[in-house]
């Protein structure tokens, strides 16, 4: 055993897996503001939410009371397909920086989908079956959502439909065939199987397209045909409580332990893993129990926490989905390029953009070359290569356990490794390449996409 | 907990992992026959090794008494960052056969190299740094063993070169990519980076390259310049006794739940996992102490065990390494295409060759839709995505647990999952598009090629 007796993985065994999410609102003073229908500026209620998403999903949407949601045996079973996920102390890590700080990350990669998403893909995919739909539709921009759902599908026997960004699906063939293997129906968008496709199409006959357009052909498609849903993998406040088996997961593990950590470290791109990772942390915080320094790390080319505005805003680009307030860029704004694909939207979670706003955490943001050279880093001495995305976290994380080589303090860091980037060597490419460039929003962007925004005085 | 209170993964604790290799041939009567010097046909000496490998690994090479070696504390220290690997009982894969079998797989993937090839890279860089060598070379096709040993070099801080099959380069920019990350040399083979490279260039200058002719420009690199020596993944009996790591911790696993494995399954190419996977077990049936049904199963396209001869031949096409005795197809031999590139190799362990000879173990071969067909279901039913090759032995654990469902028995099949399929897409692709083909080698076509072999009378 290594010294204090904490081993490199901590794994709790099968029956310690969470049998209940914890929803975080519960203890929110202040609670995440209602979703606005667009159209009467009025909180959406659940039969105008219920034409999207499912019945359950949508109680699970507007429950800001009920602390705590069983986890259905069905979904407990399948969890022990990949989980418990191990927290892991990174002792090689500490031993390279020469720092004195104990560092730990929670792994969520070690899944097919390579990483958290199948949390939240198995739960919703779940509750469709069990109201008796043929299939659910979405949408996926660099893919893990997207093969995290086409794998809950095959595991229901539920009819998947993908709209995938037409850019990510001509570049990333293999996230598309593992979709496809998977048995998921993968269509590039825009597309001509939706009105909104078409229109793009005829209008724009060489686009890209964009997650927005995506989803709005998802949307399209789900209301329009019979048995199907909409499901989205990020932002909503019922991925977030799915998510929250990561924290839960992660606490426990480092409870058995006597570690409490001083630092919590997640990647924010629409903060499903931050918000999984630091629920009964923050819950605590909220309940004045125990207090830990929370830090979110976005792209300093899709900012939103550190120079957004909090205020209302569509959470897609097509203007079809309701208003959210939220911390946002404007959901006209196009983020400058950054590999880190799962870190590129204009807004964020309503929950995590309330706790924001209420001083419970803090933010920054970092330039993806930092963020590759802390990934590389990693990948050398903890011998496992990150997703981009996660690596934003590794890179506050090492910065911190830097910070503790300067004062000798031996604090407790635990970040949230989210996933894998065996589908992203592309951008490992570019850095090693050493062509890959940081390139950030001005003022001026950001204030012209906001301009664009309607006022909504809520 | 699920039904007999065998949790779905069965994880060693960190101070469970094996602390010694063990070493097969101590317990085999007839032992392995040595490897020859072409020239001399005499038994290669360990200082004609000592030119091409490590001194301490030609000795575990060479050395058919000792029981176990230890594990330097260095290895041991490294396996604890992605070890023990779990053991998985593939319930949801019973379910879906509706068969009676307890089907379990040793699941060696959970590493960013994709297999099981870490176990023996980092014994085999470990030792090359002991001696004070500046780097190692070698080559590789699917490049799971390159990656493999580009993580244990980074880690330890020496140099490695490693000479990729320029198909594979060119096929797997991924791959590639990874290796450079973890600060690799890699190199289409044939390269004019050394003689025997310049001259097949010159002789074919459109060749797509082969393993054969990377193995030769590895040696010949390593040989060629100071402080660096030669190092294999498969085949060698120093790769299996690293490899034993998978058996034992399998055969732990089993051991705390009461379950004696009836079945024992692994797909063979070199024979590294199957001789890892199955060496505790296989120990117990050469001492007379239990009995197992062990098979070997391999692609019917480059069928050694089922349809070669028992013979001596050379390791390499380029005939430039020494002769070991072995089920062959001939060293000439060009097998027909097959996406499992792990399993090409036209001979086979020497150990597992001795066993099989000896009638301890049996072999099959399958053709790869058959295989590709098993791993789509087992991905679907236990949602993780099977590399190619492991998939051979998913196929024949699949067939097993069928037949038990005809008969009623409640057997225990235990087969090795060597690795992931996220690199081995376009196969997948050529599988979902209903284009992949089996062709399978006439008799013609393996008596042609191994009547190209000398005749050694061993």
């Amino acid at each position: 055993m290594a010294k204090n007796e904490i081993p490199y993985k901590i794994y709790l065994n099968e029956n310690e897996i969470p049998k209940q999410w914890y929803n975080l609102r519960a203890d929110m003073k202040n609670k995440p503001a209602p979703l606005l229908n667009p159209g009467t500026l009025e909180p959406m209620k659940a039969e105008e939410l219920e034409a999207v998403f499912c019945k359950e999903l949508v109680q699970q949407e507007l429950d800001n009371e009920t602390k705590f949601f069983d986890i259905p045996q069905e979904i407990q079973d399948f969890y022990k397909m990949y989980r418990p996920s191990p927290t892991v102390r990174a002792y090689c890590l500490e031993k390279a920086l020469g720092s004195p700080a104990h560092i730990y990350y929670k792994f969520e990669g070690n899944n097919t989908s390579g990483s958290h998403k199948l949390n939240s893909a198995i739960a919703q995919a779940y509750y469709a079956k069990k109201q008796g739909l043929k299939g659910v539709t979405t949408e996926t921009g660099a893919g893990q959502w997207g093969t995290a759902l086409s794998m809950s599908c095959a595991y229901l026997g539920l009819d998947c439909r993908v709209y995938m960004v037409k850019i990510s699906y001509e570049q990333k063939p293999g996230r598309k065939e593992v979709m496809r293997t998977y048995g998921a129906n993968v269509t590039p968008s825009p597309s001509d199987t939706t009105n909104v496709g078409r229109a793009i199409l005829e209008k724009f006959p060489g686009t890209n397209g964009s997650l927005g357009c995506a989803i709005s052909e998802a949307v399209e498609y789900a209301v329009s045909h019979e048995g199907y849903r909409y499901v989205l993998g990020s932002v909503l406040n019922q991925v977030l409580l799915h998510q929250s088996v990561i924290g839960l997961e992660a606490k426990a593990a480092l409870d058995k332990y006597g570690v409490k950590p001083d630092i919590i470290i997640g990647c924010a791109g629409g903060g499903s893993n931050l918000g999984g990772l630091i629920a009964p942390f923050m819950g605590e915080k909220l309940r004045g129990e125990n207090d830990y320094r929370i830090i979110a790390v976005e792209p300093a080319s899709c900012p939103s926490f550190t120079r957004g505005e909090y205020r209302y805003d569509f959470c897609d680009t097509g203007a079809v989905c309701p208003l959210a307030k939220m911390y946002t860029l404007g959901s006209q704004f196009i983020p400058s390029p950054n590999h880190a694909g799962g870190l590129r939207f204009h807004g964020m979670s309503s929950i995590l953009s309330q706790l924001y706003h209420d001083g419970y955490m803090e933010a920054r943001s970092v330039e993806q070359s930092k963020v590759f050279e802390a990934a590389e880093f990693f990948a050398k001495t903890e011998g496992l290569l990150p997703a981009p995305e996660s690596s934003h976290a590794i890179r506050a994380a090492i910065d911190e356990a830097l910070k503790c080589k300067e004062t000798g303090e031996e604090k407790n860091i635990l970040f949230g490794l989210t996933g894998t980037g065996y589908f992203d060597l592309s951008a490992y490419k570019s850095f090693n390449d050493g062509v890959m460039t940081d390139s950030i929003p001005t003022d001026e962007d950001i204030a012209a996409s906001l301009a664009k925004l309607p006022k909504v005085d809520k």
